[in-house]
């Protein structure tokens, strides 16, 4: 062996070896639980480690060698997490792919990351295979037994993959920190899918100070109901199988459902959206549930309004929540807030870093800006990607004056927290103003006869840019007109805030992930105000 | 700047960071706190941080350039403590020399580390100034004010030091993680002092798994008593800066003072030996104070005693206690034992791996061996030395089959929890047996006639190693003869664990560091029994 590889092996830390490290400290604690149908699912520490080690070894026996890509259309299952840890112990190159992504998208990733297995849920063999002519590169194919469905070929099925491969540890796979774990693609609205390049290191890291700023702990038992191909579930779930907790995986949120598993679990804490924590306090007959058993709430993507914080305060206790923030380029989390801590602050808060992480507000020079002073949010730490699969031109443009530049637009308040303003892109320049399209489209979706609602900046001849603004109308919203829209917000924001103009729309243009596409909104009424 | 510097600055892990990062948190939290005579000195992270960038500056302006070595010869004090992150900052190499040792070996360290530059407390001047034309390579030497003494050429004082540098954050260092951050040197029992080079990513990444599995947090106030030259106390209180916790510094323990300083600043946190935790607990008039105000009390090298348990347990809480370890060449701490989990387990027990750490048992081929089986003790993880300084021999000897190697034999027991042994080379091998000495001085030290004890195999024709007792009577041992002694061990220990014989002796040889040193017991006695 090399000296450097000696060093790898020795010093190593390796995603692949989680399971294992929790399963030596408590072999017989339970890692997964899944409901499918009326089977309870399980994993002990020790059955999750063995089924890793025979994933990684029916991989190996085909004959795909560390560093071959691995791509997955997957749901949550604990299968689709067998094969997850099981990848990493391999050395192999996740891609995980949002099975929401239309055909394009898909196609795009599974060919562009050069993937040459590719693993799914049963329920999506009928839709894949009507393309897998158009997927040279993949010679190996894996099914997921979620829905019952037969694996027909060339289609292998999970079950069928591990059967008669040896449970003991693999040994022969050595790792370096800095290897790529995986490559998660981001949703483009603009262009097409960037590959993140994401290392071992990175995911680790995280992990332990995930741990650490909400005090995850091998009494946790947390449910999983984001979808593990993004990053923010991913590194939660690592995080509690590197404590040694528990985990509960759904393949989505419904209250009713979530209420009936909550119960019988015993969940104690919690990883979801505000609009869940929303959905789970207006469930009919929630009042009979004792939600004060949960020990810690994470929400993620949004801030929590105040009715949902004060409901959730009464029910399960304020200071249990905790927002945290991040972005595939930067793994998650990166900052974390905890509102209960500060009564009077409203807004998109993100709060300060963690422990691994540094935050920094910059101009467009590179200069840090003091408290109070707008710029774009960088980080810097080893959470950073590596880059952007084969593409240079775009890792280059990510990183600038020594830090990995988020594209997000923000501040640090009076008190040195972090404060998220709008993305980059869609600030609006407004004769001499900058204005945050979110914070206009707030004001908007706050009227009750608005359903959906986009803000941009539309080029203008005396503003520079026009703020503009697309409402669906729901059924509230009858007979809303332009003046009311206007005065609504003139109520909220300031004069210069203002929409200038307002158009009703049926409905607005999503990417596969439920983001809109301002982009083509912009593209397709530049011409609005000139016409 | 070239893509790797870009990219050690952007994904940086360094050590140099964490009171930036933690100022950053919470500027106006106390970070230290020290009395000095009547006068109670603090820093809060902001000024922590801003005397840090001074002392890097002062540091760069006369000249010293990163990756230089900068030895320390100081017990603790914050000024010490501003040196450390100072020097992390800066990119130097600190070399933390005990000043307890002996001439010889504190100059072989401070010549063969080719250390550039020296900082020593300025009580350690008048005996330095004796020895400085045998260190060339040094150039500048700097004295911490602890004592009040003046600093006489060629030192330079720490306040005349920073005096006008700068408080502005040093930004032009790059630093990669696997950049070393120290060299610190072990005490060799039988050969000269060995260089152990730790990297910035050790110390970072096992400072995140210290928080975790002690729970170190923003509120914990936790004594250092310990002396920081030493990887223990250096790692916990690397730890509690980067949780932003506070840390009341002394210069070594005494139950009285600890008890008036614990008393005043409300410290809830303990690190240190179960022989202190003990004199605290019989001090007079210790049940006056309320001592289940210690959140974590954390003590290293040895278990504690039953007794001591017990009566911590009653009066401090029995589930507040941990025992660390680890060493030098894989950075504490290792593994962790909360005794207070297992009631009935009694013995050296270092219990399970921290969060990135993987501990085996192997055997002389390098098989892991199964519960219940002695081999030695072996480590993969981040927190494992770079290597020997200058010495690729001892390297190479340290790590096999690719495991960092302990030199500690020990096992697995029932419940895959590490039970130490004995130090490799002071296990006896006696008739076909493996007799741990330190199993037999146990027992010999329980006699109330004995004060200290050394055991040893010495070459015997029929036995091998004939387990010998090099013995130190105290006053109530004024009669004790070998027959006594060999009697008292028949009741405790095997028949092939009883000693052969019994030598009393005035004292034993022992390191500056307080070690016995066998080997040289060994080497004097060999032809004991060929006499």
């Amino acid at each position: 062996m090399n000296a450097q590889l000696e060093q790898n092996l020795i010093q190593r830390l390796a995603v692949g070896d989680i399971i294992r490290r929790s399963a030596l400290r408590a072999p017989g604690r339970e890692a997964l639980v899944e409901y499918r149908g009326d089977t309870r699912i399980s994993y002990t520490y020790r059955e999750l480690n063995q089924a890793v080690n025979k994933f990684t070894r029916a991989l190996q026996g085909i004959g795909l060698r560390k560093g071959d890509r691995v791509a997955a259309v997957c749901l949550n299952s604990v299968e689709y997490i067998v094969a997850i840890f099981g990848l990493a112990r391999g050395g192999y190159v996740m891609v995980p792919v949002n099975p929401g992504l239309n055909p394009a998208d898909m196609g795009y990733i599974l060919n562009h990351s050069e993937a040459r297995a590719l693993i799914v849920d049963d329920a999506f063999i009928p839709v894949l295979n009507k393309y897998l002519d158009k997927l040279p590169n993949i010679k190996n194919f894996f099914s997921l037994p979620v829905s019952g469905l037969a694996a027909v070929k060339p289609f292998i099925s999970f079950p069928e993959l591990l059967a008669g491969q040896s449970p003991e540890e693999v040994e022969d796979v050595i790792i370096g920190d800095r290897d790529i774990l995986q490559i998660m693609y981001t949703s483009g609205t603009t262009a097409a899918p960037k590959g993140v390049m994401i290392t071992n290191l990175s995911v680790y890291v995280a992990a332990l100070h995930n741990i650490i700023f909400a005090n995850i702990n091998s009494r946790s038992i947390m449910s999983v109901v984001l979808p593990l191909f993004h990053c923010a579930q991913h590194s939660v779930l690592t995080s509690a199988l590197l404590a040694g907790a528990g985990a509960v995986i759904m393949r989505g949120f419904e209250p009713g459902k979530y209420i009936a598993i909550w119960s019988r679990e015993k969940i104690n804490f919690m990883f979801a959206l505000p609009v869940m924590y929303r959905a789970l306090l207006d469930y009919p007959g929630i009042d009979e549930y004792d939600l004060s058993a949960f020990e810690r709430c994470i929400y993620v993507m949004t801030p929590m309004d105040r009715r949902t914080l004060e409901d959730a305060g009464e029910k399960i206790g304020a200071d249990k929540f905790v927002l945290a923030t991040g972005q595939t380029e930067a793994y998650p989390s990166t900052n974390y807030f905890y509102p209960a801590c500060y009564p009077g602050k409203e807004g998109n808060y993100w709060g300060v870093s963690n422990l691994t992480y540094e935050t920094a507000v910059l101009d467009e020079q590179g200069n840090k800006l003091p408290r109070g002073r707008i710029g774009e949010i960088v980080w810097r730490g080893p959470g950073v990607m590596e880059g952007y699969y084969k593409d240079q031109e775009a890792t280059e443009k990510s990183r600038k004056f020594g830090w990995h530049h988020s594209g997000d637009l923000g501040y640090f308040d009076e008190d040195g927290l972090l404060v998220f303003m709008d993305r980059k892109k869609d600030m609006i320049k407004t004769g001499g103003e900058n204005v945050p399209s979110i914070k206009v489209e707030r004001v908007l979706l706050n009227h009750p006869g608005i359903v959906s609602a986009a803000v941009v900046g539309l080029p203008h001849p005396h503003w520079v840019e026009a703020i503009t603004a697309f409402v669906v109308a729901g059924e509230k919203g009858g007979g809303l007109a332009e003046g009311d829209v206007i005065a609504w917000c003139k109520q909220e924001l300031g004069g210069f805030e203002v929409p200038k103009s307002v158009v009703f729309v049926k409905e607005l243009p999503l990417t596969s992930t439920g983001k809109i596409k301002k982009h083509e909104i912009r593209s397709r009424y530049e011409h609005y105000y000139r016409e």
